[in-house]
């Protein structure tokens, strides 16, 4: 293996740029080249890349988002797409590719890996810690502290005001952010797509909480479970509480990374180097119990990824 | 003046208990007593008051919101509530009171003040930094760092995906916040209810500066001058850009208060204390270049707060 | 099991208050009773004790250290001690105890266990990281972003000024701060006690990193392998670069708990509750891959903490 | 006026960043040029300087440090080396240069504007807030933020563990940090250059405030009054109390620049560009009382900056 490529796909995650770093520095540390892939598949369609050096990535350990830019691609998921990117494959001479992203990027790549034969590693980073094969996704743990920072901020307002808050946090098909960040804030209820809620129930419990002084709560929507606005205006109507809504959107996936999310992407940037280098393919790095570990792509691709069962009903208890 | 009373009114303002803290030690270490007023007017209308002590302020000083919890009152704007509140002055015998809110607090304070006869200061506390009389109020600092943080982390996922986000800030009437946050986050237009603006103007900008090879943008609007949902949706159709929105919405108001906060209202409180015990009344306390001043309550109410022209031309300049 | 006690003993750790909260509510929430004992083993033999209920522990989720105090007992190393403690133990009515501390507490424990009886859990609450059973401890997670958070700001100033930073960091005999700090902060050497390391070594690399043209390095020392002083002076000697020293100290140990150590508490804390109610004892809870496990006291006590070598490895190759 | 000059000199501070941006794009806003010097007046004299554009200031506004690098030259105090300045002076054809530094920096500024009369306009830029001519300096309120977290975070510790903390804080001759420090994070005492203070006093005070049960105490100790680890020393030796000492050190002067700053540098390097482009010369841009203004260097140079009296008093009236 001489030459690898790197990109980044799908949504921006905190913790990118450290495992971009990890990927050039590790495969330099061992003789080989690595060409930077901009926009994600976009860039690879396009030839939009270029060789990185230990420069290329300087002072970038702290920075959010990607310095490769990420984007999400129609073309790649046409068969000419693919051919073309691999057109692109063989004139940068790339013998190897590291895809940073989720889900979906994880099946274009496997797509094609098999088409066209070319080694591929995929490396889990998004926000959301909805993939199997890995404890922890780069930039789950980043995302996590900002909710809970805004939580933080908004108790102030709410327990000075009396207030009933909504607040609806990313996460689009899974709970895992909305059930650790209410776990971690303390949130009086945890409304998640995984499982189903009644309002009335919700309601019920702030009324009773209400009637033993409770005077403020916080409600976390995830925003594949409900409307952060619809939530709010039922609980006004069944409760008749003061109930404002916050919709933290994009900032939830910005900021500094946290000391996590970089040594994650640190460890799991330099083992898909380490698998590549070893002729492995087709595969995707993870942590499981602390360790660095690998799957075949395959086995984890569309695999449901439930919440903790043990955390839900832990964030239920201590609600009370 | 044997003892003073203290409330906290309006919307809560970070470094509102740095405020409090400085009432109630400056009045003690003077050999006076200090009543806590809970709720604003609505609590001292029912009463819902009692002593402070050095121990109710401490370890108070670095937190959001207000112990004393505010809340807005429709009763004291009646002469039965005013009348009301000031038979609990009698009852707790409060000699003078320290009203911590903004413009409407203060209107409240001033009438209450003319028709019984108490002596009343009044101490700025909004984050949306509109009273004339004080070049700050207590809380615009932190909410200005509160939305500067967050377009922080909107910027890195912004620049990732090279996509043009809407950012709508609080302000009611007043641009203060969104002109701040946007010369300090380098925004690309500002929009400000003090000015009318162009939809069509702020497109071309954006257009003309993506054919420059500017691939991403901030917008920051002040929820007085439109609604960041509909300019959002209006750059959409204009431009053809993705353009994303978020509405901070009260997280603007919590954390942690700044430095700048707890220092201004540490000296505006004890300001505000030393008025009272000199039998001066009616009265706003401020801060003008760096000094402490008082003004006449009557010369401030509803005096407009012009924006600073200078620093919005120079944002405007910045952010070619 | 009617009424338990808990205490948090040693030095204390953000995510303490996390746990203390989820100890009282779950044995609420299970019809049981809870003591509160003040300042570890030192209260504990002088009944500074007194039973919480769910508003002792409301709105501390976020707050540093410890809310029941902490403190070093050399009366409990003594029989004495420990049977004045048992009398309390009496007095109180306490069927089980709850110890949240590091490895000295739970020495004292598990002594305390063995001549009374009384059941004991232990909970891993150090920032250090350094007890075996669990992959992490309560603190750790906002320590490590305490320090990674000081060598952006330090970086920032090293890089303006092209110095050369050596940065001391805690953990007594241990490493993990260090390691995992400087893989995470991107330090340039990384000096830890489980490691010999040669000061012309990381000179040496200091003067050919600097031929290349870097121009500030950042170098981590854990207080257990060197004093940061020493070492900031022999790299003055050795190199003839201007180099500053920075002890974090105390800082290190404070703030807001990070969402990681506050969920990592919950589920603790919880855990070890569950243990008293099944009649568990002489066991420490811990977190294994994402799942809540017990040990035996026995077992973990005195039991090496290796640093992770794959990490300090990848630390050295991403430092080239 | 078609092309100036741009440096920042003496310490770096959070903000510079800003203020370089301001000056480049507010100069190429009225079709000027900008040269870029580095490292302060050592690259001025080795002609360590190059043309800049609004990518060079892109993406730097929210960035610590400077990217222009900065030093302190030994050469620019020699006729010599100044007269080698001013021929790089010549052969860029810069025709007016703008000094982002403190008051050292200024001096050079001065005497190499009447040595060789080019048009020369300072900005202040020092987290020391030591210069007269301006209510403040651009680095200042960063600094002083860092200093109150880092209080927030030991006194967490300090409370948990009942203990004595002394912090020695920057400032050179300044009391400017610890006194704004010390009033914002509730100090119980403050040390300054400017005011004489008595160990004994201090002590007495933390005796007294120990019997009426306060149990920590936070001493700030600004580094140019006293050696934090003298006194702390000293309350060890006077009092018995078990005290710790934290030197905060650089830490101060990084991290991402607070609004104020950022609004602060942005106005004053726009100025400084305005001054240029009027002929105005020998002047410091400064701001009072909220308007930028204008001071002859002359004036300000050298011309002592006291500590502000009533927050002296106000910090020891709050900390009964």
């Amino acid at each position: 293996m001489q030459r690898i490529g790197v990109l980044t796909s799908g949504g921006d995650a905190p913790g990118m740029n450290s495992c971009i770093r990890a990927v050039v520095r590790k495969a330099i540390y061992h003789g080989m080249e690595v060409i930077g892939i901009k926009r994600g598949y976009s860039g690879f369609i396009d030839a939009d890349m270029g060789p990185m050096n230990l420069g290329s990535v300087a002072d970038i350990i702290h920075r959010g988002g990607t310095i490769l830019h990420t984007a999400r691609s129609q073309r790649f998921q046409t068969k000419e797409g693919r051919a073309q990117a691999m057109e692109n494959v063989r004139r940068f001479g790339i013998q190897g590719l590291v895809v940073i992203g989720g889900d979906g990027s994880f099946t274009g790549a496997s797509i094609f890996h098999q088409e066209h034969g070319i080694p591929v590693v995929g490396v889990p980073g998004t926000i959301d810690n909805d993939i199997s094969g890995t404890d922890y996704t780069i930039g789950f743990d980043t995302a996590l502290n900002n909710v809970v920072d805004a939580i933080n901020k908004i108790r102030d307002t709410a327990t000075s005001h009396e207030r009933t808050f909504v607040i609806e946090v990313m996460g689009r098909n899974s709970g895992n952010i909305a059930l650790a960040a209410g776990l971690a804030g303390g949130a009086e209820s945890i409304l998640v797509p995984e499982i189903l809620f009644n309002i009335e129930d919700i309601c019920h419990k702030l009324l009773s909480g209400h009637k033993r002084g409770k005077l403020h709560s916080i409600i976390l929507v995830a925003e594949g479970a409900a409307s952060g606005l619809t939530i709010g205006q039922q609980i006004k109507d069944l409760t008749g509480f003061d109930t404002k809504v916050t919709i933290l959107g994009h900032l939830q996936r910005g900021g500094i990374p946290s000391a996590f999310d970089r040594i994650l992407a640190a460890r799991l940037g330099a083992k898909a180097v380490e698998l590549l280098m070893a002729g492995d393919s087709g595969k995707m790095v993870g942590v499981r119990s602390g360790e660095v570990v690998a799957s075949d792509l395959q086995e984890i691709l569309g695999k449901p990824c439930p919440i903790n069962d043990e955390m839900y009903q832990l964030a239920k208890i201590l609600s009370i």
